[in-house]
């Protein structure tokens, strides 16, 4: 049955991401959240309620817990089958630079992390796996990234983290072989999936999140509460996604 | 006499840059120069060599200045034609992600900037121009980006500057929509002559700084020191490449 939906899931996603490409004549509208730089476009909501939609006739009976609301109104346990969706990660790229955003998708099961699909938007590279069966870029099966410690790595850490200087985090960067910062849960987790980034630290929310530590454990990469109070699917957490080596040395340096 | 010129170096920069990308296959190596995280490589080197060596069949009489040393022995004045060559910007990310590095060259006559070179190795563009003619991304005429302030542009500030709070950097940082950081000045400056960024901030060695320069000047953007120095052709620079709003707001906050 996970095959079938599997299959689904990955066509769908690639429809809607042409759909969302199409879009990028900028023939939609920019509301801004929280913040001024907190944006959501009507691409967010369209693509948000396609996808919901579709889930709920590929897997019958799921819930859906997705960042603009059209899911379901109150997702607090994991039983069964449930969807977290991100129906468009990196929206300030997306509206300011027409490329590195995502579209992120992650199934869980009775709690269990099982499928995840995290979509490099504008290179149109599906990055899915899960449930034993390994990692994918499209077609070609990804190998765990060599095992490099933080004085070898590439770290991206999210802007406020470091200019707050939450947990150390500054003391982090500068031990890192470098500091970048792409705007994008989706693209700085490609970068650690792919080994172009040693590490990953940001504060997330549920469908940032999900996607990513599906297949950063399916690799057996480290998912890592960075302040002791262990990961929760289902709320925001102050994460790193890393190498063993590197997700270590940082948890020794944030202490 | 130019034209010429500039079109045998666009076609030498293509099949030096098609080199580069046979060699991410791993068959290169790697030293450090100051410190462990400024590398080198041999494609930096043959690159350079190959380069600096075509120049002076392209351009008989130029002198060259280039980063790792194979030019000409000591340029110290920008008399007749001087050539400013990168051979391999962001080697630390072409090491480690195989990805977001470019090669750069910009030609100095008598002083004034007149052409100059971006080529975004991975993806194969080459950003030219200069001269009055514009600025190309390979035969598509860019025009003028908008000239947004920094509360609305994502800016690139280089890691350094960020974590040392040089010029109050975080500041700037703080009251822009997003803080990227890529690695590779050749990046951020692509960033910048296409609107995805509204400003880059970062020291600058003269071949970092110098192409990037003619073409953000053509376009109609800034370039300006950021600690009231000037800018020299010739040395190392604090500067910010900007909209001309964005680039006012940040002088205005880093005084």
């Amino acid at each position: 049955m996970l095959e079938g939906i599997d299959l689904q899931v990955q066509r769908m996603l690639r429809r809607v991401n042409r759909q969302t490409l199409r879009h990028l004549d900028g023939s939609y509208q920019v509301a801004t959240k929280s913040s001024y730089s907190d944006l959501v476009t009507t691409i967010d909501r369209q693509n948000e309620q396609e996808i919901d939609r579709q889930l709920r006739v590929i897997d019958p009976g799921c819930r859906i817990l997705s960042e603009e609301g059209f899911g379901d109104r109150r997702v607090d346990d994991l039983d069964g089958h449930v969807w977290i969706v991100d129906p468009l990660d990196g929206t300030l790229n997306f509206v300011k630079q027409h490329d590195h955003f995502g579209i992120m998708l992650a199934l869980y099961v009775d709690g269990r992390p099982t499928l995840a699909y995290i979509m490099d938007a504008v290179n149109q590279d599906l990055y899915h796996g899960g449930n034993g069966g390994g990692v994918f870029k499209n077609d070609c099966r990804l190998t765990r990234p060599a095992d490099v410690g933080l004085h070898d790595s590439l770290v991206a850490i999210s802007s406020s983290l470091v200019l707050d200087d939450v947990a150390h985090l500054t003391r982090v960067a500068r031990q890192a072989s470098g500091l970048r910062m792409y705007g994008s849960a989706a693209m700085e987790m490609i970068g650690v999936l792919t080994g172009e980034l040693g590490a990953y630290v940001s504060r997330l929310k549920p469908w940032d999140l999900a996607p990513g530590r599906v297949l950063a454990e399916e690799l057996g990469l480290s998912v890592k509460s960075i302040d002791d109070d262990g990961i929760s699917v289902l709320s925001s957490n102050l994460v790193l996604v890393a190498t063993k080596r590197a997700g270590q040395d940082i948890l020794d340096r944030t202490d």
